[in-house]
């Protein structure tokens, strides 16, 4: 008989759970396990609020289950490493992002793509190993299997940095496996959100160009002023886009909303690269004629390999690049899902864990 | 004022041509220019029927201009070389593929994919730089640029070689810049019509292993006896399907009509690549879940250049690769283009132009 998640691990933690679909957050008693030979186990400081944290608290994707803890971009201070840890030690400050488990043996594990691991294991939400489901970040404490750790750069605000866990490594990726990440491309943004704004930051900080499309004008003077940006397209008028028409070598489209990739398409050069990072719950309508008549390509991509994500968070160290965040307190989740449903965050709310995670 | 197709330029010319959106082709005289300084002119002897030059005669394409003589897999013997062509002399076997013009000077010119040049002109019913209408190798004779002529192998019989100018290069072209023509690649072809049958041959002389998907189980022994193909699938077979999920590294998709993308995703392997090489007239549906999940990319492509023209058409030669055509009578054409439209044809019909084009 199995136990119930408070008693199923010998450490007691507590986390705010959705029950159902309504998707509110309450307090949660659950357990975390002890630490393994190759656990690291970290006080949890912060945690990112993920666009999919809100799809799964729904079970929009219709995989969810309940009690679910959400929370894949959190970030703290080690406690505890099993015998068998050598890359961290006790106050290391540390995250996890997206994934906390894989099989370790097929090629894309072989080729640090845990991510693409058929067997591979989400933060929250999915069975792990021993049979017992996982639950994320958006709670007290949390043990992981090292190879899911990363160590977060000294410089690197914590909270600020947190977000980098899943939507930098989701912009990340596809800009270097893609050959956008070259100095000379010129690359679109498709949105400027989460994943959006510090898509910006990495792709000027590799020293490409970078055009910003958005359906909203009200957001160019924040893409060019604040975030960089070079140039700035407002998807929905004709003539702006009509006149930028071949002009892009790649585009990262975070949009995970449904939309017409026809215009995105066309504003590619020959050969160019549209890569979508976010989730449409329906298919897209893809017009076969422009694809074929410039040798473009669409693609996906989907978070990254630990070994790209610890190169990714140095990378952000390096050239300080962090989201652009409001801090919220853990009792104020259910009201930032509300606003985050009408994209009212510039641009990643996280959660101080810290200090406002508690049983009161 | 402009004149007539008979009078525009000194040399006579005979074509069938379309006349009106009926596809109906009939004897039609015009002429061709004189043979440039850079040109190459010759006689026509064999001219494949692409399904292209189907859609071309009834304007499903809505871009035909009447009169329109199809044609653009053309093959002959040199009569005449402008003084400053050097690669090619009287007596010569060349042929003529889907273009005659592009502007030389754009970044897709200077790496040699005229193909992808903006101003890429068609064999056939383009306008070209001296403002006449482009006639295509339904006709007696040719002159083209020699950027535009490729050479025949000595080994490769006219008829069954001339399909390669359009449906080789369509093939060939993705598997080579897909990486896809590498030995331990598996390579599914899907739909085994004209250019189908052609890229099993390709892959087989490449040395990857070939899945034929199609949707008509009646063509497995074909495929695997006579083509070479390595396994057949059925595509309408959900157990066949589930069964190969995640075996393939690339897909040359060669079926024109609408038809779903998501079992061709699911047949890829991560990071697999999907290339569409034939042309639905309406937007086909893209689910984007399977695309993220597995960093998978749904391409297009279109012939290639001249240079990887020559180069396919000399691999082709040194590897025995011929179309299995049908050869038929120019007066045949008709009916040639009724069957084409109910796919009753293996593979290709070949119009015996040397022989039968007169204007009886």
């Amino acid at each position: 008989m199995s136990k119930s998640p408070e008693e199923e691990h010998p450490q007691k933690a507590l986390g705010w759970a959705a029950r159902d679909t309504s998707g509110l957050l309450s307090p949660f008693n659950f357990s975390r396990r002890a630490t393994g030979e190759e656990d690291v186990r970290f006080k949890v400081l912060y945690c990112g609020i993920c666009h999919s944290d809100l799809h799964m608290v729904k079970n929009d994707w219709g995989m969810s289950l309940y009690p679910l803890v959400p929370g894949h971009e959190l970030v703290g201070v080690v406690t505890e490493v099993g015998r068998n840890v050598a890359k961290f030690k006790v106050g290391d400050k540390v995250g996890v992002g997206c994934m906390v488990g894989a099989c370790h043996s097929c090629d894309s594990c072989s080729n640090n793509l845990e991510n693409y691991c058929p067997k591979m294991i989400l933060t929250y939400g999915a069975p792990y190993h021993d049979g017992t489901i996982t639950y994320g970040g958006y709670s007290d404490v949390m043990v992981a299997n090292e190879r899911y750790v990363v160590r977060f750069p000294e410089n690197l605000p914590l909270d600020a940095g947190a977000p980098l866990l899943c939507a930098g490594i989701t912009v990340y990726s596809p800009m270097k496996y893609f050959g956008l990440s070259e100095p000379g491309t010129h690359l679109g943004v498709v949105g400027l959100g989460g994943l959006g704004h510090v898509a910006v930051k990495f792709a000027k900080a590799f020293g490409v160009k970078v055009t910003v499309i958005s359906t909203s004008a009200s957001k160019k003077k924040e893409a060019i002023e604040h975030l960089g940006a070079d140039s700035f397209l407002v998807s929905r008028d004709p003539e702006q886009m009509q006149a930028a028409m071949g002009t892009l070598d790649g585009i990262i489209d975070t949009v995970s909303a449904v939309h017409p990739l026809l215009p995105l398409i066309g504003l590619l050069k020959s050969h160019g690269k549209l890569v979508l990072v976010g989730a449409p719950d329906r298919p897209l309508e893809l017009p076969i004629f422009p694809l074929l008549m410039g040798r473009k390509i669409v693609a996906g991509s989907c978070i990254g390999g630990m070994k790209e994500t610890q190169e990714m968070i140095d990378f952000a160290g390096k050239h300080n690049i962090t989201a652009d965040i409001e801090v919220i307190s853990m009792d104020y989740v259910n009201t930032a899902m509300d606003r985050l449903a009408k994209a009212d965050v510039k641009y990643r709310f996280v959660i101080d864990i810290g200090n406002t995670l508690t049983t009161a």
